[in-house]
């Protein structure tokens, strides 16, 4: 059966998440649909990480296995074709050696996390930005982020209903960049566990209210407990930017 | 009368444009009546620009005379407090002269509009910018755009239905810029003529695909025949940025 891999875009909001469900819509599940109502083949796209509900993507990569050996791009404009209306477009669609695994042949994820500071509510934004009502000490932010650099134990920072067998990753690079009063923080690792992204985004926001001092981070990182992390961050505002092979 | 002066964001998507009308929902009507819900005052606010339907805005501005003399930050928290759930967001409030007007004191207006280049479709950009599926050129485009650019008779760039005395106008600045597979085009003028934006993008397009050359656009502008001019670009990839006083 000859294999694809499709880079994937889609806004999270009406999914519950990423992964199929048999009662609700996400959208491995929407993108089942397409593929049987594409060609009759019922195959489940396998993903490079199982965004959660509300969580957007600007490259998910899936791999897809089809009975007929299609033209990539027939694939892709079919798919297309049989998603709409959703929010979800497949960018990319390439043949690949039955060898490549979405998941498992990834060497990097590139996850972008985005707050916009102001008193007034969203509107262009909405569903797409954490908003944050004051200012947030973006410097102080830095400096705890490079905390998570390197390989460590993150327990403190992922889901107890992570299912990953360890809780040791290696983050790769941490940003936090400040444009106007939009502050991004961009972070990539080989793979993260379940709500780290989300948990680190949401400990680094307390550093930036000056509500922890920067050495909070390693201290609790150190630590190796769940109920030490803040708050998570809402789903709204990470976008799964990239997969790289 | 103390007068406030509004800066406003919104999403141009449920709206039939800022004009109030007796029964479309606009954004002038909606913030008439959030000013109504919040002090009693019936009071239209008075807008820099009369945005069309589906047209954005990062930067509209309008002037208010209210009966009573509150807080600049009270009338703005309480205004949107009022427009919840639409999408309009009172930016900034600042009492202001009462000679102050928003559209006749008005320096400069900045419009900003956004095409996408791909050939998926929109998720997370939908309504947002002008999706065209094929590749521009971005030089071309930029050179036609240079024509614009000075005191012209914009006869052929305005609707039919604008009701400016005269046809001419003097565009200050018009940049065209691409950025991986995203396109803007700015442009400033002391004012722009109904359509008038719109009606040059839409034909910048057509330069961009080399169905002009970037020469046509001296041509028509010459002309002064409306009949001439491109289809207009689609009003959700509009956006009124700012408005310099």
């Amino acid at each position: 059966m000859p294999r694809y891999k499709l880079t994937i875009e889609y806004d999270g909001t009406p999914f519950m998440g990423w992964q199929i469900q048999s009662d609700r819509q996400t959208v491995q599940g929407a993108i089942t649909d397409a593929v049987k109502a594409f060609c009759g083949d019922y195959i489940i796209p396998f993903g490079a990480g199982r965004t959660d509900s509300g969580v957007h993507a600007r490259g998910q990569v899936a791999h897809l296995d089809l009975s007929r050996d299609w033209p990539a791009d027939t694939v892709r404009d079919a798919l297309n074709a049989q998603l709409r209306p959703l929010p979800i477009a497949i960018l990319d669609c390439t043949p690949v050696d039955p060898s490549f695994d979405a998941r498992f042949s990834a060497l990097q994820r590139r996850y972008r996390y985005e707050i916009v500071l102001r008193r007034a509510p969203l509107t262009l934004d909405r569903k797409r930005v954490w908003l944050v009502h004051q200012a947030l000490d973006v410097a102080a932010m830095q400096e705890a982020a490079t905390k998570f650099v390197g390989k460590h134990d993150f327990t403190t920072f992922r889901s107890v209903a992570c299912q990953a067998k360890s809780p040791v990753k290696t983050v790769n690079s941490f940003e936090v960049v400040e444009n106007r009063n939009r502050v991004t923080l961009t972070t990539t690792a080989k793979s993260f566990l379940h709500s780290q992204v989300r948990s680190m985004v949401g400990s680094l926001k307390l550093v930036g209210e000056g509500k922890w001092p920067a050495s909070k981070i390693s201290q609790i990182l150190q630590a190796k407990d769940r109920s030490l992390c803040a708050a998570l961050a809402p789903a709204h505002g990470l976008y799964l930017d990239q997969v790289d092979y």
